[in-house]
């Protein structure tokens, strides 16, 4: 299952020290100029070697479409694209080659297939997203033209968090620090916090916030296709996450009815919701308010700490990781949570075209 | 999209207050003895009526088998069953045709469509989810043969929550209270909670805990179909379900790496993990070890209680309910949750088969 | 797999002697009126019983909506549905229980699933096709407001053939005999025959032919939606169906490539092509020309002559059938024909509208 | 549209005159060993330049895999391959971009998404087949183990046809002339007739029949996922086809009941059929005996003739071709059929293996 998506869909391949990453985007709709320079942009945001809270792997992840643009535009027919891996370097998981990597995919794909391509995990490798980011890049372009914007940032990092809702912040500071946190207090705080994790040969998790202005009312397919569904799921899909909500998500349970209902009125001739509580989905369908939802990660499992595991043979052993790897995947994460975003958004929009025709 | 699953799949279909609520369940295994007892419990644990804590609408919910079932065994072929509705009473929502209910799905199915059924919500309400019943009902004797078994249980109403993971408790002890929570003393504050609020006119709402032993190693499709995603876009589909997390879920970033890594060991010639923070999946496919995840369900929004809201016209108005309601959806969710996750399961268990053929 | 299309989709349920012969047909566009005479009218030239050419077997063949039709128009939720069968006559097939009649579907259900329904063959009955006639006559309903129409007639049986293309005949003459083609001289020699063949306990299949007028220009999906392979492959899964070609189909080696190349010309601003050996599509994609395509059937197995065959034990023995059947399946199988061209039309209409978005 | 399958799926892309042809495979069983020479030879039967049949565009046509196999094995993983182009001649085209040439894609894919790549038909090329060859060649691998065994043939061109069934012909005879046909009387008529169309700058097209042997009792997916619809639905997706059937085909009217019944009999243990006019195929479902069909296919539309025809602006006006291409598609035609054919068998043994289970 490595396509996604009903009407607009990504089909992505590729592993970490393999030749390159890539994929193909099919069922964009045609005409659209294709902004080269945004889309390297976007990937630049979800490049390796950003600063020290990423990993130090030497990555250009320079994009190459191979088909369906013409003269600068997208013409309808599939788009394949390319990332040629430059750094790959297997030799540094040779001796992983008969380890399980404790809370890696080693283990499980090992058992799922019989066969796996242990250099830094082969396809689970998270360098798969490059694929998603591409994809998401193009949605963007077709987004921008229904003028739907789409904003993550870090919210939390370890225990340290934003206490207020999103648009509590300018969200516009996000890309102003390393670790993607529109409050320049806090993003102190989560860096200082990182790195000093990081000194100590561990990794750390947190969460990602996201919101969705510009959504028409109408985007969601009852009953199975709900809208925060199809957010869940892509969200769910990235490396590393743990969990997934919406509105007020996990807080809901503290709330009565009477205080979580969004009242209706009347602006100006725009039906709209005095509060947003509800994450600007009701019965699984944008209601034209923001859409927020937010994404738990959890800490990188690659750690330079000893730990137990076992070989290929049962054998019970000690691991201590090499390789380059994240100490925070929060930083790199916000493109790819952005990129799943746009893609689903636009996949609903398609869908919500052709559904309401007679 | 009223169709779930890839191989083992439900097509649901009928409103609330319609002549009846059906589904077809296509792709299960032939040969199956279709214990019916065992489903219509299962649909009993879903009915209305059961305790005070849920609607007073009386429904038997007794389901009728059309196909696929031949000398009471699955033939391979479709399987379409009915539950005829009894107590419908669209004249109760006589006066919602022409308002908005808030934090119904009213506006955006109405916004949606340009048409919708008012009576109850029509296909936005939860009675729909007896098809859901009845399709895990299917699955999990399918499961059963493989020896995975699903509990759901109530964790959490309002404030009031169970603070330890599912193995610190007697999960048989599940049904033996209203609210479904296998804690008893935290059954009766929550039940009494519940009891409070409903007096008030109000809803509210809470999280279910569900876990799932006995799978095997190796179900969970990389890149888009990871199992928890699939669990996790099966539980938001669920009506109010307003998150999902597995594992440490949102509780991870308070760990680092070395806190939350599994490590394997050799049990007796199975390869384990000590710990199971990663909640039963690693690279999004199981490993063996049990699989727990969370859903959190909002507040019923109709409330006994005066709310401003606009009608069709986009007047603004009040409305206060009529109509037959939940105070808290959470006993009743317990065996959807449960369902759905037995129809993903055992969708990704014949997904599972079909790919390491060779 | 017995759900069929993308985004108009029609999931169908039931056996020939069980309780009945259901359906859900999903994505339909809201806000139709359902205009319940033309369904059942359309159901009745699929009936059983309307002529000698027919099976003897009595159904009335009702269907009853139970969901997705609020206030006689469809809502965009899934149209669930029902025909009750009323003759069932099990008994009939007992003798079958342990024998496999030869070229049925009876070896190859019970080899595939372990188990069969034997009564009128269960699922593989070409009773299942209600299903399909009450989804066409809804996607019929929606062309009507595009002024697309389809009209299928017989032009073979036996040897007995149509010389001419679908334009030179007048097509509205051919409900008007019982062999539904529009030549009454060859539809004499045709129904003839039929009696013929049947006197001798003997059965004879045909070719049905069917033009699709109205269709814009734009509708199919390059590489593999491609609209003559999603016609061909509904037309090849009705029970009987052997072949397919559209435009000059099997007769084009004849042509050269200056023989058949198509001229386009501007007719009055409007770009057209002269001829149409291409059928109406070119690239895969509709060209706004006729649609015009043949399906094969071959002549129903069951026949009243004694046949060698195996039973369940692989004893060979020797069948004679009982049952009622239908001499010939051409006549009952016009309206099929024109249901699953009606579904696959409307379907790549809903997809074309999506993907031209920009 | 540009995925086909259920679990063993091919995504396609890349235009005639673009950078290359690329595809990506998805559900592969892992384990199997990539025998890259098979793959290039299978790639070698479809290349262009072979003989004085086949156009003169020089291409060597390697294939680059990119992901999914490590040690020489499939991994379970995606994987994407990529055939560059060499000989890419935009400017033979420039003419053409402002004129549809008859019987071509390029009105339709202008009028379907407004913008088209015209160079040698862009996404509509034959070229694209490459990717197919590909996931054929994979998929043959695969099937190699089941002992399964697909092989095409020329079986008409132009009037000149072999006139009994496969298996009256030596099939190995079918790669020993540039026609790929298994008589080498009737061959060596077929290239002398094409060689005179083509002298005439005209072309010719023909029928390509199809053996499947080794097959075992199963494979196919009531009711809509016959096994005869999808090898026909795969076919139809092929540039040029107008028709396919299979078993007695068109041919089916001119037999009666009595006599194409095949007759079930106990062979050593081994229930067989002593005739297969049902094509191997019973009620959609593999019956164990030899599937065989046909697909027919036009005349290439390029010929170097002058042809009336209009430009963008609706202007009439007259098109001689430039650029390279076939006088007759049959001979690179048939490892695409088998490539098609491949692909189908395979999904639905996978197919076939999740269903049974229980």
């Amino acid at each position: 299952m490595n396509t996604f998506g009903n009407l607009f869909r990504l089909t992505s391949f590729g592993e970490s020290h393999g030749p390159g990453i890539g994929g193909v985007i099919d069922g964009c709709p045609a005409g659209i100029v294709v902004d080269q320079d945004f889309i390297q942009h976007e990937l630049d945001r979800r490049r390796p070697g950003q600063s020290s809270l990423t990993t130090s792997r030497n990555e250009n992840d320079l994009v190459h479409f191979i088909s369906g643009i013409y003269e600068g535009r997208t013409t309808g027919s599939p788009i394949g694209f390319i990332v040629w891996n430059k750094e790959q370097r297997p030799a540094d998981y040779a001796s992983m080659k008969q380890v399980f990597r404790p809370s890696h995919a080693d283990y499980t794909y090992q058992q799922k297939y019989g066969i796996r391509d242990p250099s830094g995990g082969g396809r689970s490798s998270a360098r798969e997203t490059i694929a998603r980011c591409v994809g998401g890049a193009i949605a963007k372009l077709v987004l921008s033209r229904h003028q739907i914007k789409i904003q993550a940032y870090t919210s939390q990092v370890a225990h340290i968090k934003l206490d207020k809702q999103y648009d509590a912040y300018d969200l516009s500071l996000t890309e102003t620090n390393a670790v993607r946190c529109p409050d320049p207090q806090k993003a102190a705080e989560m860096e200082a916090h990182i790195e000093q994790v990081k000194a100590a040969g561990d990794t750390i998790g947190g969460v990602i916030s996201c919101v969705i202005r510009g959504v028409p009312v109408g985007l969601g397919e009852p009953v199975f296709g709900k809208l925060h569904a199809a957010l869940g799921s892509a969200m769910l899909s990235i490396n590393a996450a743990k969990g997934f909500d919406y509105g007020l998500g996990f807080d809901t349970p503290l709330y009565k009815g009477s205080e979580q209902n969004d009242a209706f009125y009347n602006d100006h001739g725009q039906i709209r919701t005095r509060t947003n509580y509800s994450g600007g989905i009701q019965g699984g369908i944008s209601n034209g308010e923001d859409i927020y939802f937010r994404v738990a990660f959890k800490a990188v499992p690659t750690i330079i700490i000893e730990q137990s595991t076992v070989d290929m043979d049962g054998k019970e052993t000690i691991i201590k990781a090499h390789g380059r790897h994240d100490p925070c995947v929060l930083p790199r994460a916000i493109p790819i949570v952005e990129a799943m975003a746009a893609m689903i958004v636009l996949d609903y929009l398609l869908l919500n075209d052709s559904r309401k025709r007679c």
